[in-house]
């Protein structure tokens, strides 16, 4: 997924009008759905780590009312996502190339209605378990972004990532719903593949998911 | 594990002290402790399907100090586990072949500390879900027994039931905590094992654990 830095992008990426530069979230910040012509109840998802777009533009087709923000730390790989999202001519997605740890300098608190953690990267190492975007640390920035009712949503093929995500929400006492320790058995019938449980599952390994709220 | 049922076991049940009669379940409810022998203070556990007795007899040797109670609905499998509690001279055991339908006429509101569930039958079929040991049917009934701080400890080597039960005890509203994917690969040092547990983790099954507390 890593691809090597192509020097044209940073200058490129700026052509998508749906691409957001980071050097505007002080604007952004709390006003989202007005600057992105949304009314002040539409429903605000958030996918962090989007990889090539897949999800975020499938599910932006499915759900036009809802306005889509996907965050994506490498430029190389949001500039894919940034194609995929002009090609489909998705009005209600916007991206922004920024890591996940500056969540709460682009979002005002609870102005954020979901958020999509979708086989984020494991980082198997105990010394780096803080990159885990399912740490505490992280889901510290969540609970300030979410609103009352929000949802974190998370979907992986790596077990042991799973089951520390399972563990990091119950010590932050969230409630959890939905879990599934094989999501392509269990008769899930709307779900959404991205691009790695497209490879995964062709692979034939499991998918895990579930939904965790803070109370 | 249901062995054909042997007619003299009825009576052979009898002849140990630690088996104790659900005829005088009246007489144990709420005095489980003082009747056993042991302080108001002392820790009670249960496990429920206890099978042959190697968890609980393990257990109880390992913690003299706690009152382990083990309910078995088949009697032919209780012998065995009545033959282990008495060979080893454990006298901090008791044990009753009854079924944990009736838990809330065998222990008064708050009087367990905790309860293990290892191995316990799946019930696969999705009209049999309610004899699960974890259904919301049994929670209620474990949510009464329990003392304020309890805790609900579950093994098992079966996906789907543990899935099951995840879901049931969130949305009981419980506080989960040390979920474990693969028990056995986790460094868990004091692990003892079941007569189940030995089996399948031989055949390179992967063992689930976790637990879970009411509010
Ligand atoms: C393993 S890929 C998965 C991509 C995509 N979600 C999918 O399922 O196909 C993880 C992606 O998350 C991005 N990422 C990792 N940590 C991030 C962070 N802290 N902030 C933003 N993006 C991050 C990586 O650059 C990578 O593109
Ligand atoms: C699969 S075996 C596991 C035995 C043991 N726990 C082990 O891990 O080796 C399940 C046991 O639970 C018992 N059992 C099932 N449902 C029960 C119930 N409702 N009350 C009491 N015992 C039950 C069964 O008779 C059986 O012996």
């Amino acid at each position: 997924m890593r691809l090597r830095k192509k020097p044209w992008i940073e200058a490129a990426i700026k052509e998508f009008s749906q691409v957001i530069n980071p050097a505007d979230m002080q604007m952004y910040q709390g006003n989202w759905r007005k600057l992105c012509g949304f009314s002040p109840e539409a429903p605000l998802y958030l996918e962090i780590g989007i990889g090539r777009g897949r999800f975020i533009s499938e599910m932006a087709k499915v759900h036009p009312a809802v306005l889509f923000i996907g965050l994506e730390a490498v430029v190389d790989v949001l500039y894919n996502a940034a194609q995929k999202v002009e090609e489909n001519d998705l009005t209600n997605v916007r991206l922004m190339a920024a890591d996940a740890v500056g969540l709460t300098e682009f979002f005002a608190p609870g102005e954020v209605d979901r958020i999509y953690l979708n086989f984020s990267d494991p980082w198997p190492k105990t010394r780096h378990a803080k990159r885990r975007l399912t740490h505490s640390l992280f889901l510290g920035r969540y609970r300030q972004i979410l609103a009352e009712s929000g949802v974190i949503c998370l979907k992986t093929d790596n077990e042991n990532l799973f089951e520390f995500s399972l563990n990091q929400f119950a010590v932050a006492n969230m409630q959890l719903a939905n879990i599934t320790l094989d999501l392509h058995n269990s008769g899930a019938a709307d779900n959404i593949m991205t691009e790695y449980e497209m490879k995964f599952s062709a692979r034939g390994m499991r998918i895990y998911r579930c939904e965790a709220r803070f109370r």
